[in-house]
This record gives C-alpha cells, structure tokens and sequence, in this order.
C-alpha cells in the first residue's frame, strides 16, 4: 500500500543487532531556524519537518492562521528556516526539561502556559457517544510503530470520526505538532478559533499538560489518548473545556474532563 | 509496606472521575534555580527534587561528584534552588522540543551531545548474562504506576542484578535524574568515572537518544529498556561502549550495542 500524504508513516531504518537484520524508528535533531537564529532543536523522526515547524510555531502562539510564514526545509542540514516576521518577540530561555518536553527551557513556571484560550462549550457537529470517542484509537494507521514499536501517533478525526491525517514520530509533542501543521497547511478550522476547531484528536500513548496545551491553543474540542492522563493534563482540561478521554482501549474510555458534549 | 526511601513511589492524587474516585500520576513543573536566575523548568512529579535537580545538573556537566553543591528544596513552590558555583558557563538557549526532552532549548544542533565519556570497555563484575540483564525489569518495583498507568520508572542495579534504587516519574528524563542524584548523594560509583560505574540501569518504557546520553555522562556501562531504542540511541551506545538492550520482555532481550559485556 502506498500511504497517501495524510497518512505519512514515521520514518524507519535498518540496523544490524545479533547478527540479524532489524527496523529502528529514526531519531534525529531538527533544528528550526527563524531569520540567522536557531530558536529551537527538537530530537524527531524526520519527515514533514515543515508542519512540525508550523505546528510548533503555532502552539507557541507565534504565528497564527492569517499570517502564515515562509518555510524552508533541509531535509540533510536537518533544519527548517523560518522566514519572519513572528507575532511576538522570541522568549529567552533557559535549558529544558519536561516530562515529554514542551516547556523546555522555559526560565519561570509563570512562562509554562502559552495563554491558553477557552473553548466554545457548545458542540455543534454530530452528536459524539463514548462509543465513537474509545474507537478512535482503532483507526489509528502506525505503519512505523509496527515495524519498531518506536514511535507516538496523532490523528485527526473528522468530528464524525473519519480520518482525516496521521503522524508518526519518536516525540508525542512532535507527532501533534505535526498535524497541528498540516491542519494550519490545509486550511481547516475556524478563522481565528484554531485549526482544530471541530475536528477530534487522539494519541497513542499518555496525556500530558503539555499535549492538551497544543490541543486547546489548536482549537480542537477533544483529546482521546490510549494512555493515562497527568493530574495537570486533567486541571488544565477542565479549565479551558475540552473533552479529555483516557485509557481508550477495548471499546472502554473515562473521561476526564468535558463530558457535556458526549450524549 | 512501607516503602524504603530507596525505592520512593511516584506522587498519585486522587481525582472524581465519572462519579467516581480515581488515581493520577501528580505532573507539576518544578523549576531549577542557580543563584537567582532560573535555568529549567521540568514537567516533573514531586518528590524526590534535590536527586532531580542533582542528577540534570550532573547529566549537563554542570557539577561534578567532587564538587557538591548546596541545594535548598522548596516543596509547596515547585523550585529547588541550587548554590553555586558551576563548572561551567551557564548555556544560553532558545525555545525547546525533544521526544522525551532533555536536549531541550539548545539553540543549535552542535550544542545536543553533552560531551560523552569513553566507557571503559572491560567488565570487571560479576559475568553478566541475557538472562539477568532480561530479567531486570521483572524486579522494578512501581507502586505509582500500579494505580495510574501515568509514571515512567528508571532502576538502578548493582552488576550483580540487585535493585539499588527505583524513581518513579511522569518524565522518563527525570527519573534517571533522580536515580542519578540518588547516586551521587550515596556517594556511589568511582571518583572520575561517574556514580553509576559498575552498576546496571533498566527503564520501565523506550530508549531515546537522551536517555543514552544520561547514563553514558554518569558512567553507567549497561542500559536496559522495556520499549525499543530510536536509531541515534543506538549509534550513541555503540560510539560511546555502552551495552544496550531493549524490548526486555518475557525473559527475552535485544541487544543493540556492547554485547562483549554479555557472557
């Protein structure tokens, strides 16, 4: 089969190991670059390098939907340069470290949360049931992570539960920038309401603050994740509105945060 | 039981979940000062904060086991404040992003790799097998991730396979942290060598880059994983002489790299 653009699979290779042949997920630096500066490194599979720059950019609430920047991708630098201008000054940071990333290097808590904004609470679109909601993971393509158990995935669901894109990385964070960047590439969502807006996200694995962070910043409704949520990933669900679902497996879901959308 | 402070659970709270009570793993940011200026801020689960911030600032370099440094831990504010003085120059970094972090807010691509050291290539232990290397992670003992599915572990074993030392945390970086800061603060390992010299490592999940890196800079000569190495996991190991196996399950073990070690 050969996966359409939406369905791009995580980058693998082949590497010896007792004396047999065997797939790896690839893990290399990428290096994003605004103007001559170098405002980040992030260790991801490559591939759709530009979304994840325009996923990340946009999480840090430093381009929006209305003013898009220019992109230019080095697949073998291992970079992507960022053509300006941004919508805000680049904040300086310290260092790093983060449970899956994404505050990193960020030199004060009061700097963690990236202004947040509050989802509209009415759900408009068709009704969602639990049901619909713990299948997603289902329906989820890992073509990568089939052959080397090594990398998280995101997709995005149509608000009917249709497909609409998947990525593969070695980051979670990496994996949502990405369709992040594809939704901001593609157009969708509401003007001013995020690329997600109306669309549903789920993620193979754990539920940090910091992915429902990039949920909400993208506008989405809802997060569906195979794995647990943090204590802080359920707080900041609650505070903005969105729908946050756990342990997604088997056909069973909880739900954290949001349930007046599910009927 | 109660719990040895050696093998110290990851923090859990307790949530109303769909009418009921649940369990969480705690996520908060915990910030890392030096003097009066912040340098990181970590996702991390509370508990065991002076080891956290120990173990990131010997896996950075920036102290080292002859030098100590004073170390003030502020629970109810999520900071540890460090007294210096460093090895080094604080580095300047921008922005974040990395599969499990930790190489975060580097502002280039040259700035990842945190000097490795040469593991020495001989092990003068007792002879390690397949066998007690696969069976490491039968013996991590995880009490947080037992009630919230939310908590990576990082134990540390002596060459002989006895648990040493269990951290439990929402970040996998800030486990070996805290193991590493455990480390130090015993007084472990050779002087010169790292504090994990002649014992062994097991990670409850994947082997990234970073982790790698961390057990390399702390002179660990075996890594052990549950999950699967990315392919610039295992071109670190290699380069550096560390032995790492993944994907042990089952009693059964890939080994990636330092096989000599395997008897």
């Amino acid at each position: 089969m050969t996966p359409s653009p939406q369905y791009a699979p995580g980058s693998v290779s082949i590497i010896e190991r007792d004396g047999e042949r065997d797939w790896v997920a690839v893990e290399e630096p990428l290096e994003i670059r605004v103007d001559d500066e170098a405002i980040a490194v992030t260790m991801r599979t490559p591939g759709n390098d530009e979304e994840l720059a325009l996923g990340f950019l946009y999480g840090e609430r430093l381009i929006d939907a209305a003013r898009p920047v220019g992109l230019t991708d080095d697949l073998a630098a291992n970079t992507v340069v960022v053509e300006g201008p941004l919508l805000r000054e680049l904040p300086t940071r310290r260092f790093y470290t983060t449970s899956s990333c994404g505050v990193c290097g960020k030199g004060a808590i009061e700097q963690i949360v990236v202004a947040p904004r509050a989802l509209a609470r009415d759900w408009t679109g068709v009704p969602l049931t639990r049901e619909l909601l713990a299948g997603l993971p289902e329906d989820l393509i890992q073509p990568g992570f089939a052959r080397t158990g090594g990398l998280h995935a995101t997709g995005l669901f149509s608000g009917a539960g249709e497909l609409l894109c998947v990525r593969e990385d070695v980051g979670r964070h990496n994996a949502m920038d990405k369709v992040v960047g594809w939704a901001l590439a593609e157009g969708l969502g509401e003007e001013g309401a995020g690329p997600l807006t109306g669309s549903l996200l789920c993620v193979s694995g754990r539920l940090s603050f910091e992915l429902v962070q990039k949920a909400v910043v993208a506008g989405a409704p809802v997060l569906v994740g195979v794995g647990a949520p943090s204590s802080l990933a359920i707080s900041l669900a609650r505070e903005c509105g969105l729908t946050l679902g756990g342990f997604a497996r088997g056909g069973r879901l909880n739900v954290y945060s949001g349930a007046e959308r599910i009927s």
